[in-house]
């Protein structure tokens, strides 16, 4: 289907924010500029008094802990994680896992992100069912724990998920390999995963020095630090996305630059807590891909990737002291174009002709936006992202002015917090 | 007139968020809790689905600065000043101050804000009159730079403005004295402004310690550390709101406690333009009053102190590498009951009996606030400003339903787009 998106404010790939016109043609864009008399829209989008975005891409998160929220917060990671967090989850159930990715694919499509990457389980074909009906894009992984005992059945879990949803959704749906993380994975366990992951020809998405006390282990453990033992397993070898990398020295750098390792970095996530600050200016400067991600909403909490550009372009100047640290649009890259690459989706995450059409109308009409010097400042240090009224991904709009097209959302609400409460009930 | 806000979970001062029922007897919240039979309320505001805070408070900021929002970002801070916000600041005229005001006060208005400290000028009559019309309360403050050639007049200017307009507004409005900086006001000056708020029996607003540099400064140039310094010219005798305070060392948090300053703490500007982490979980374990600011929107770039609230409790975390620093509920009070404090007010800032009755009413159906395990952990991490849609200042609706009953925003936002594009031309 064609559609025209008029009269419209765009965020080119080279900063500026033109008014014109963008064509769609099937899923992807097919002209930005003046609109030719022969094409003909089935549908026309009024843009006026709107910024079109590349949709947002959240590169790291887990969706369904979106049930989570505010469960458990304010407290040590470790009496978090061990009383609160694992706890729970080895209750919920499959119907847990499907309503907690579908509150966050409404909580995604209303605050302007397109596409994001999910470690989590078991039951991630639940999320993938909600990847296809959501109409967002999903790049799911099986989160593995090679120290379970169910281990080895986690890797086969993550391979029938590749078998079965790998492409679905009209491509919409791929899948990745979730070691959880070195220290949840032993080094021979890390070498099966990555030879199974190679061999389907899957990517690894995996947790790399998010807390210093992580990097302290595995110099004690292995000798090593995280980058350099995780190599030896041949985990990078065929195409990595990495969570964190908060903690990393030189030679953690030129590991990642050497295997072309993306990073999902999580501002929210690392702050909220207190992992550290991730040395983001210095990977940008030396041509790493570094995209960003929420995390789970039980470390953040919420799912609101605007949030995260801007945490992105205000922490990174505080912690260097540099107020030209990770300027706007950079930390809109980041959330946005760099995402798109950090996850793997080809030809997506720019407005440009041959893009896949995954795009986000903002409204300028609210005080956030007012006066409009400069609609990137704006967007990064001012904007909220309620102000996204309308998202199309892969050309399908999926929100219309505030309404949501694939997803009923009050439903969503209501049963996920029925799925909450019987798992809150569960542990008292 | 008698309010009664029924059916509605209220933030008490116990950090408890029970389902109740608030009433209101003019200006103030005679009542919380079951509804006697002899009140006979002339309105009720239904609060099924709502969160009720007390009104959050905007300790230091500079209102008409809004117009500036987005006018010059990522720059070093002297280039910032001198080369783009001195020069346009020295072209606004008093419709400028009106209106950029006026913005601010949509703004706050809309995010939930109720009381706001200002220091600015020229033309505070015309912030004054913002106040008064808005409904909002106001801290107001001429900011007075002893350097410039007419020092003095500012001064007077303070003094006309404090005599004409505190206690305005049916008490709205309250009116400080605002010595910008040590660094733009000299000793002799200082002391001059300290004689004369003394004698009208006014209070401080002041910035201080916010870079490195003026700390470095002060001691180059007198031989002591700021807040040394100025507690010498008696400007902290007579009641002090300190902005900024971000370093500081033992002897100045001393001198903060001995005269009882309360510090206004902007986490948002202090990471944009990279002044450095304020020791706020210290100061808040020694017992002082630390409130929270936006500063001016051109260094935010906004005024939502919802999110200065997440900002104070996810900054201190990853700064101090303590997941326990500045929690959910120490971080609200910081945007409210320590913020009505710090800026003066009395009975104002906490959801009780006898307290004014300065209440915003936040929207729970989102899927921000779902599910619904903590209210206060949902409200400090995970929600949006977007979601207050109902605002009381001493009693009086000024947003009902997202609705402004006081300020008509879209002539307020194309004037204040008019007055920036008037300005802009200027300076091209």
């Amino acid at each position: 289907m064609r559609i025209l998106i008029k009269n419209v404010h765009a965020l080119l790939p080279d900063g500026t924010t033109p008014l014109t016109n963008i064509m769609l043609d099937g899923t992807k864009i097919s002209a930005i500029g003046e609109v030719p008399e022969d094409f003909h829209p089935a549908r026309v989008l009024d843009g006026t008094g709107h910024l079109a975005i590349p949709g947002l891409v959240n590169a790291h998160t887990h969706a369904s802990m979106t049930l989570l929220r505010s469960y458990a917060d304010d407290m040590n990671l470790m009496d978090w994680l061990q009383n609160k967090i694992w706890p729970i989850e080895a209750e919920m159930n499959r119907g847990d896992i499907y309503w907690g990715a579908m509150l966050a694919a409404a909580e995604m499509i209303r605050t302007g992100t397109t596409a994001f990457a999910d470690m989590y389980g078991p039951f991630m074909d639940a999320v993938a069912e909600v990847v296809i009906d959501s109409g967002l894009r999903g790049v799911l992984s099986r989160g593995i724990i090679g120290v379970a005992p169910d281990g080895e059945a986690k890797i086969a879990e993550n391979t029938a998920l590749y078998r079965e949803f790998h492409g679905a959704g009209e491509g919409r749906v791929t899948v990745m390999y979730g070691p959880h993380a070195l220290y949840t994975c032993p080094p021979d366990f890390l070498k099966k995963v990555a030879a199974e992951a190679q061999k389907v020809g899957a990517e690894i998405h995996i947790h790399m020095s998010e807390t210093k006390g992580e990097v302290e282990n595995c110099l004690k453990e292995y000798g090593k630090r995280p980058f350099a033992h995780v190599e030896s397993t041949g985990i990078f070898d065929g195409g990595t996305l990495a969570a964190h990398c908060v903690w990393l020295d030189d030679e953690d750098i030129s590991i990642i630059k050497r295997h072309g390792i993306r990073v999902a970095h999580n501002p929210g996530s690392n702050m909220k807590l207190a992992s550290g600050v991730a040395p983001v200016p210095r990977l940008l400067q030396e041509g790493v891909c570094v995209a960003l991600g929420t995390d789970g909403a039980s470390s953040n909490n919420n799912l609101d990737m605007l949030e995260e550009v801007q945490l992105a372009a205000l922490l990174h100047k505080v912690d260097r002291l540099d107020p030209l640290a990770v300027p706007a649009l950079e930390a809109v890259r980041m959330g946005t174009e760099y995402g798109a690459q950090a996850v793997g989706l080809k030809d997506t995450g720019k407005l440009a002709a041959g893009q896949q059409a995954d795009i986000a109308l903002i409204s300028l009409q609210n005080t956030a936006f007012c006066p409009k010097h400069n609609l990137v400042s704006l967007l990064a240090y001012s904007a909220r992202s309620t102000a996204v009224d309308t998202l199309l991904v892969a050309g399908k709009v999926l929100m219309e002015k505030g309404e949501l097209k694939t997803l009923d959302e009050e439903r969503i609400m209501f049963e996920a917090q029925r799925c909450a409460d019987r798992l809150t009930n569960l542990r008292k």
